[in-house]
């Protein structure tokens, strides 16, 4: 039998020694065996450092987005090699789409987060510019950029595709090496997945490794930049977070444990509405897809108490009618645990659970399969309980399979107390049509949830479902739950950055950033900006106009032209009676429409067209008679693939005692060369 | 001698027994005694979560803050007290200052935060509302809610007002209650401002306790909600972190510990430059405020090889005037250590870098004092020293006193890298006056700090200085600084609360956070939303207006009226060349005045004034024939101090085949009542 490489340092490394044998969920047979013999993790470790981190760091965010997006489309044609071997870890097709196309959903979406998200170079700010004195020459801004160390990514059996690559992919537009440990009943799968990565030729070298079996003594060598990212039990999580080398240099740690997660009925949601059958559809999908081998898993159904007969009943009826067995059989709809060891581990925890809980549906000893041999492979019938007393068992104990209990509640108070007691959980569901219910409910469940759902008639027909984490959206949940975060969009990448205040002088800031900040350097240069193609352009490119007189007959004319008759345009008397104006004053969309009549630069030129307006506030009322001058400067420049790319241009339209009348920033599409090519490339705005 | 009190479950708590002696830095008498006896812990963490928590959750943000700003008014009227006990630290009286009214600072920035930067409500969303299916019918959306626990402050002993202070703001400010653990040494300062705090009689019940001596088995108690911050040495930080509570619980637990913390001269600031002067005389300030009993204290002078003995002439000379000696006498610039024992520990750190290096100024066994006797009072000379070696010690042992050691580098690379030995640190400093210096040094600096600044001659008379926090900024740094984060801003509040990823429709969104979201139910009653008083008015108050049709003759007087004749509105021909578009098309600015002039209720009433516009974006371009329809819903609701409040609408700008032309949100003065009353009270946005 072949013992599975490892890649590390740039090679396949084929290791030393017999192995620990892999067996096949659904046949019992041996697939492969494990090994890192041989392998020095210390200098793993280094590599990424030394070779993958300079890389990764050489490239801008935009480059990395667009590998993810290549990386991903390669894999998506070798897919039906991975839905091959996922079905060999007990997963039906459904499952393995699950795992393998939500795996490269989550490529997919970090390449276009990355894109329209993050900006074109390598230093992504956070938050506002923060003036730290009156006179505007000592300012603080926060930024983030990418650690300098390795990613350890720690994945659990049941994700072989999309845990490695939830992981991988905010790690990589971070521009932080990963180094990939799978969990070995599955390892084989992940083992396939690098393989692939690899085979793609398209990443630098050195921003994945794969360590295919045990860790060995990789920890030991972990240091202050590094970061380790863990899937799994929470007692294992316990374990790593207080490794030794972990704790001595404050290494960066990401728990993701399983939970008990509840789903709740709300009181609203009675048998004949849409959300009770909901309800009912949910929790019995969730106990049987991945045979409920899935961390966000609904462990607890928290229904009124005169609604657990009726929940019970409806949830038995469907549960009946799930054909267990063989994945390949098209027929079966729940294939088999991740393997025998598994299974064993959840009749332990079931056992506890039936101490204090009675059998609603489901033999715990004997399943009828389809297809395949129950002696050999790992299967097991859906199981419903229902709670019998107030013990901790059911909000505690955690039957990692096809298990769920039923819980009453007597009051939402009582419902919220009850979902609590799981002592912090990754997500949570509430099916309910009643918005007071859904306010109450949310806000009192939220401080123990990383991820709620509230599912009703309305956003059913979109819904991705109580237990499919989101690569928008954050997963991890505190307390038990480990109290980490992954994905949630940017927050994932920001994850594997430091944000660092920085506080400097506006010219420090600007050079510093790359983005042009109040007080700053202006650049005339004699050319009006609007004549500079995109590689002619610099930040702090700037143009001054006017001044402008506004006369009490261009306010009278745009409250005509415009319809806007508003009275503190109109009326003398009534404006002066308003808090804030001393009479008359000019339209803000009409002073901001006099100020681009000033900085426009009207010929064809590269500035192709204007997309938008970006915090626009107005300072100080404009009155007939004030003089408008404003300055317009290039503030940040994001080149896009295609013939064009966006400038923000900072404006600040003052009057003639110099007082702002209006700060914003102005958007547009600006061309890369000019004249444009004659066949654009094109993309839209 | 008294044993001081702690302040728990709503009483003043007098111990048993006789406590240990706390001593005067200066005198070496004995001013208190500390004890804990007595004191049942778990139910001090059981008071606050359940008596602090609910009642700071009942107020809202603003109420939250407003509290923080009386309090800190109330402070500052008895800050003398506060001053005359800071001396019998050791502490000068501008040592004083900076921990005394910076911790008012702190206050009053948190005040003034959360009155500006959060929503009326109890619910701070996170980013943007995130589209999960492409009907619109199923969104996401993070938000954050106060964890239910508890925040345990343990404070380090050199800043025992500014300490507690800056870990109370935004504990309060994100509704969690406070348990102060000061350290002994400087105890009695912190018991007496949280007497003033008790004393004033403004906060709610539970939100702050004081325990004053020995923490006891108070972490054993600590439980999934529950928060701790740490400062003090990196030691007791690992020892904290792995807690057994702490780590079954998954306790989120901020470390802010020492670090060796950088200055770095730019190459360019030869002597004769501004920033020469600057970075010595920083050099030499940090060595000697609080006599160097800084967590940010520039522990390692990191400059040019050619420019070491410069740099140790100049500091030595500016190092020569500082005089040593009792704070009560107005000559003295540096006071004594906070006693005895941290006398000895600095000592022993000196002994081992001593081993590495070569003394550039003072004496590290002798120190002439002023009015105080040098057996009895924690005196020491400001030590300079020079490494003489490669070795790890100077980046690495840190002495907590007025000690700082020169190191050469050779490249701008080798700072970087020298500065990195450090292994992680709250801050970092560069002088120079070269913004490519600036880039590069701070770009390679940054993944190693928390805060670094770039001092030169533009900033230097705002700079606040290389050791100050400040609450807009984060406090804390990776690695061996802790890994924490403190304060910066809103961040600070956060670290305080869950994230929760919320998945709902549109409506269920729109009632957990109580601001309207795309696609939820628009509320039209007949009466123009303008008509109503921010009493009146709620969310999802609309209203629709138009058509209007654009024609050809109004985007040339438009052209012509505001200067703005850019070729893609006044030239057929080019315009159609133009990539993103058929032909001439409207002004924007021209098609938003429209869309006011639409939805505009001309009378006076409540709505005051427009002072903004966020997040404009034209999303399809307006040909002439084009008919504009606008629907203005309101979207956020922010009362005011005074008599009006913000109004945030949301307005949705679409043309007759019902694309949307532009998507933007209106920003509106509205009144609380109408008419308004004769005299206002008055507040201008």
């Amino acid at each position: 039998m072949t013992v599975l490489s490892s890649y590390v340092r740039g090679n396949w490394h084929t290791p030393d020694g017999d192995g620990a044998a892999v067996y096949d969920a659904v046949t019992g047979d041996e697939i492969a065996r494990l090994s890192t013999a041989g392998i020095d993790m210390a200098a793993v470790l280094d590599y990424g450092r030394q070779v993958g981190g300079p890389a990764l760091r050489a490239l801008t965010f935009h480059q990395r987005a667009a590998l993810l997006k290549a990386l991903a489309s390669y894999l998506r044609e070798h897919r039906e090699e991975l839905y091959a071997l996922s079905a060999r870890t007990g997963a039906t097709k459904g499952d393995s789409m699950f795992d393998v196309d939500g795996g490269f959903g989550v490529l997919f979406s970090y390449a276009s987060k990355g894109r329209r998200e993050l900006p074109s170079g390598t230093v992504l700010l956070d938050g506002p510019t923060e003036p730290l004195g009156k006179g505007g020459t000592f300012l603080g801004q926060h930024i983030w950029t990418p650690l300098r160390g390795v990613a350890v990514q720690i994945n659990a059996f049941n994700f072989p595709v999309w845990g490695p690559l939830e992981k991988f992919a905010p790690a990589f537009l971070a521009g932080v090496p990963s180094v990939v440990k799978p969990a070995s009943p599955t390892a084989y799968v992940t083992h396939r997945l690098v393989e692939l990565i690899v085979a793609s030729g398209l990443l630098p070298a050195g921003s994945i490794q794969l360590i295919t079996g045990r860790a060995g003594d990789l920890l030991d060598h972990l240091t202050e930049q590094d970061l380790v990212g863990f899937t799994g039990s929470a007692s294992t999580a316990r374990k790593l977070r207080t490794h030794p080398a972990i704790v001595a240099a404050g290494v960066r740690f990401t728990g993701e444990a399983d939970s008990l997660n509840c789903s709740i009925l709300g009181p609203d949601a009675v048998p004949g509405t849409p959300e009770f059958d909901l309800f009912v559809k949910s929790l019995t999908t969730e106990m049987t897809v991945k045979a409920g081998q899935k961390c966000t898993a609904i462990r607890r159904a928290i229904v009124p108490e005169s609604l657990l007969d009726a929940v019970g009943e409806a949830a038995s009826a469907r549960l009946a009618k799930v054909v267990v067995g063989n994945p390949a059989d098209p027929s079966v709809r729940m294939g088999a645990l991740a393997g025998l060891e598994q299974r064993e581990d959840v009749r332990r925890s079931l056992k506890a659970l039936l101490d204090v809980s009675t059998v609603v549906f489901g033999d715990p000893d004997h399943v009828d399969v389809v297809g395949a041999d129950t002696d050999r492979g790992a299967f097991m019938s859906p199981i419903l309980l229902r709670a019998t007393s107030d013990r901790a068992e059911p909000h505690e104990v955690e039957a990692f399979g096809p298990i769920s209990t039923l819980i009453g509640y007597s009051s939402l108070e009582d419902a919220i107390a009850l979902a609590a007691r799981g002592k912090g959980s990754l997500v949570g569901s509430l099916i309910t049509h009643d918005p007071a219910v859904a306010r109450e409910v949310v806000l009192g469940l939220a401080p123990w949830h990383g991820r709620l759902l509230v599912l009703d008639r309305d956003d059913a027909g979109e819904s991705t479902g109580h237990g499919s984490p989101l690569p928008a959206l954050v997963h991890g949940g505190p307390g038990r739950a480990g109290g980490g975060e992954e994905m949630g969009g940017l927050r994932g990448v920001q994850h594997h950055m430091q944000r660092t205040a920085v506080q400097a002088s506006p010219d420090m800031l600007t050079a510093v950033t790359g983005r042009w900040t109040t007080g700053a350097h202006r650049i005339q240069t004699g050319t009006h900006p609007f004549r500079k193609s995109l590689a002619q352009l610099q930040i702090g490119d700037t143009v001054v106009a006017g001044p402008r007189t506004v006369t009490i007959e261009d306010i009278d004319h745009f409250a005509d032209f415009t319809g806007d008759t508003f009275y503190a345009h109109t009326d003398e008397q009534a404006a002066a009676a308003n808090p804030f104006f001393d009479g008359r004053v000019a339209h803000g969309y009409l002073v901001v429409s006099f100020a681009a009549g000033l900085f426009v630069d009207p010929a064809p030129g590269p500035v192709l067209a204007n997309y938008g307006l970006d915090n626009l506030r107005f300072l100080t009322p404009t009155y007939p008679g004030d003089e408008l001058t404003v300055t317009l400067t290039a503030k940040a420049i994001t080149p896009r693939d295609g013939d064009y790319g966006e400038v923000r241009w900072d404006a600040d339209l003052t009057k003639q005692d110099g007082t702002s009348v209006a700060k914003y920033d102005v958007l547009t599409m600006v061309a890369k060369q000019w004249p444009l090519p004659t066949e654009p490339e094109g993309t839209t705005p």
